[in-house]
């Protein structure tokens, strides 16, 4: 046990409704990493802590101890800001691909950090990879020469950052101790302010596509995210975003690439290049390029606009030693082998999609992982044909999925999670703006 | 993890408030015992269960797993009643080295066994230990030979004995899960059965000096004794007793050997005399040799008196590698270099002692282990020279100090666990009987 803390106290305060002080629970984490605080002790303060709760200052706390624990990257020598965005989870959220060059584009470097597809949610690096070459993993200091170079990383995480929150977190998964908004939000801003970021931006979803199914709670996470990462330095705000259908079209990890290079070539679906557009204004003005919203969202249009977004994505490409042929042309990524129509079973208006259905179609089709290191299939996955609101006839096809083979089960799957009817009122994208 | 237990779902169900199946019970310790189930689940779920409570059927289907994690004795091939006892500790509780043999002497088989002291209480295994040779480890075969041949063994708990619990409790200890009822209750009765006697009487104390500070707690913990032990086979009653002062006057190991010696013949203190002739009836009657509890307490009595209680003790003191004569000769036993009297800085009535105090001076002088596998000093310990509600003069002794050096600090932490004023009213002794 590390000098100065008392497991056994230090559990007990917290099994009795006590309040920790700050000091204690640093000292927890530090023993924890450590090795000197052994699991079964950590586990019984994580039970403790989600059924009594933890107040704002221990989730601080907590939140700094687990960012003490690793590196802090520091890219302010560059000398110019910096900023970083963090959503969630969805499904279809491609948002990132789009995300970084424009920001970069916009000169804000991007320092980011992605993870891979969780539960029914597709991720980031698993999106990259599907470009043949596309490499994940950076040293901190091709980081630092890529940033000063081009302006943006896209990059997993390296062991080196917040190890404690890596080490909780692991113990977390196997003691049912995850769904707790202290531990998710520590969590995530450690992590998110180790990467270095002076800015970050905060999309949260909401909806039966997310984590946070209801707005209320989607809202509370978005102001802790927010307090908790301005409490350590770094400025920013929030959007609470819809996710009660698939952003965009495509879900599943090359679609969604395709998808992308649409978006920065000044294409593709209204919905996402309205929420890139939102989060890059947001990203501009927090790191201070733009001090007018209206003024930022102009500078990021005119970027994907003029096509310098795409140009920083192909150097992004070519530098992480990705393929640029295979995104510039249509044939260059991988591909299913198969694709099948979901026909509307009868005439109407979309009224709802099963969000988290279809995410997990796509994690049973081969593009995503039911457990860790398990290989994913780039080219598997489905398009959506309808939003909410939009008329379907029948027969007409309400998405195309794209399968490794045929597979009627997966048609049918696919289509019980549309529901038609009376054309419903159309959700509102972003619901809300936190600051 | 064991067929059939899905580890984190039995985690979150008490997380969330469920209510276990008992199979599901059952396969938690299994898997546990085995080492299939890691100390980092098993501490979160002990967490989840303290904060969220176990119910009766849930606290019987622990106690039957954990009874069932080892070896279950079984006397009933040699063809008499048998019965034990347990207390839940005291301070100076001797009651044991008495009344085993009492009963044994009544043709009661007696099989206890007993640990050794917990915090401020003495344990019976001490005790027995500071008679020269005395051996409290015994094997299974031994045991049976020994209880065939005179009626009692005293041992120690072997690791053929509830190991799921052992496992259990360890990691109670270091998580801050001890004080939960349900725990102590699955640990003592699992224990208690395990041992093989058809009949059980539990000495639930209450007081300063006991673990249960209230009469109401005490009640509460010996209904959930006695409900438990039947539920799994053996008769079973409780008592409820005072320990607001020490038991008898002699608090320390040989001492309390001393003591007990005293009451086999015939004499000592009339509390200790009247406990153990109250538990021994109830044992008798518990396990069937005696129907009316009158009679019962007229043949525990008779057996005090005309010398067989004490010629069983010798007995078992023999069979057990003791030397006899050590108890025999007033000086055979261990003794402490000084002895030292506490005087009464006032005239007065005797109000109130502190048990607590007087238990942890036993321990700090050496009488007591701080920690696992210290050595103990058996000469060590306190005669007390009143009891509530006696008067004493200024300057007289409340008490004797057996030192092992001279220690004016001893001297004053024991008067100050004596409160002298107005006469109170005196604790009565046996404050209920629980069936």
């Amino acid at each position: 046990m590390s000098a100065g803390l008392d497991a056994r106290r230090f559990i007990r305060e917290k099994r009795d409704g006590g309040t920790h002080r700050p000091e204690d629970i640093a000292a927890f984490v530090r023993a924890h990493v450590a090795g000197e605080l052994p699991d079964y002790q950590a586990s019984a303060w994580l039970m403790a802590a989600f059924l009594r709760g933890l107040d704002e200052a221990e989730t601080g706390a907590l939140t700094r101890a687990l960012l003490l624990s690793g590196r802090v990257f520091d890219w302010t020598t560059l000398g110019r800001p910096s900023a970083d965005k963090h959503s969630t989870g969805g499904v279809g959220d491609k948002v990132s691909l789009v995300l970084a060059p424009l920001v970069a584009a916009c000169g804000v470097l991007v320092p980011m950090v992605s993870g891979r597809g969780l539960g029914h949610t597709g991720g980031t690096l698993d999106k990259l990879e599907s470009i043949p070459g596309f490499r994940t993993r950076l040293s901190p200091e091709a980081m630092r020469a890529q940033l000063d170079a081009i302006g943006v990383v896209m990059v997993g995480q390296g062991p080196e950052i917040t190890p404690g929150d890596g080490r909780l977190y692991a113990l977390r998964d196997v003691t049912s101790t995850v769904e707790f908004e202290p531990f998710i939000v520590s969590s995530i801003v450690s992590k998110k302010v180790a990467e270095g970021a002076g800015a970050i931006a905060y999309d949260v979803k909401c909806g039966n596509g997310a984590f946070m199914k209801t707005r209320e709670d989607a809202v509370r996470l978005a102001r802790r995210l927010v307090a908790t990462t301005r409490a350590l330095g770094p400025t920013a705000a929030a959007l609470v975003t819809d996710m009660s259908q698939p952003l965009g079209r495509a879900a599943g990890n090359a679609l969604e690439v395709r998808e992308s290079v649409e978006l920065l070539r000044g294409g593709g679906p209204a919905d996402v290049r309205a929420l890139t557009l939102e989060l890059a204004a947001l990203m501009l003005e927090l790191a201070g390029a733009e001090r007018e919203p209206k003024r930022a969202m102009a500078r990021a249009a005119r970027a994907l606009e003029d096509g310098s977004a795409w140009e920083k994505f192909l150097a992004l490409v070519r530098a992480q030693g990705g393929d640029p042929t295979s995104v510039e042309r249509p044939d260059g990524l991988p591909a299913a082998a198969v694709t099948v129509d979901v026909p509307a079973a009868a005439a109407g208006a979309l009224r709802a999609v099963d969000t988290f259905g279809l995410g997990s179609l796509v994690v049973a089709l081969g593009g995503g992982r039911r457990s860790k290191d398990e290989p994913i299939d780039p080219g598997v996955g489905i398009v959506v044909r309808r939003r909410i609101g939009e008329r379907v006839e029948r027969g007409e096809p309400l998405a195309t999925l794209h399968l490794a083979a045929d597979d009627s089960a997966a048609v049918e799957r696919a289509a019980r999670c549309f529901e038609i009817g009376e054309p419903p009122e159309p959700p509102a994208l972003v619901l809300e703006r936190i600051d």
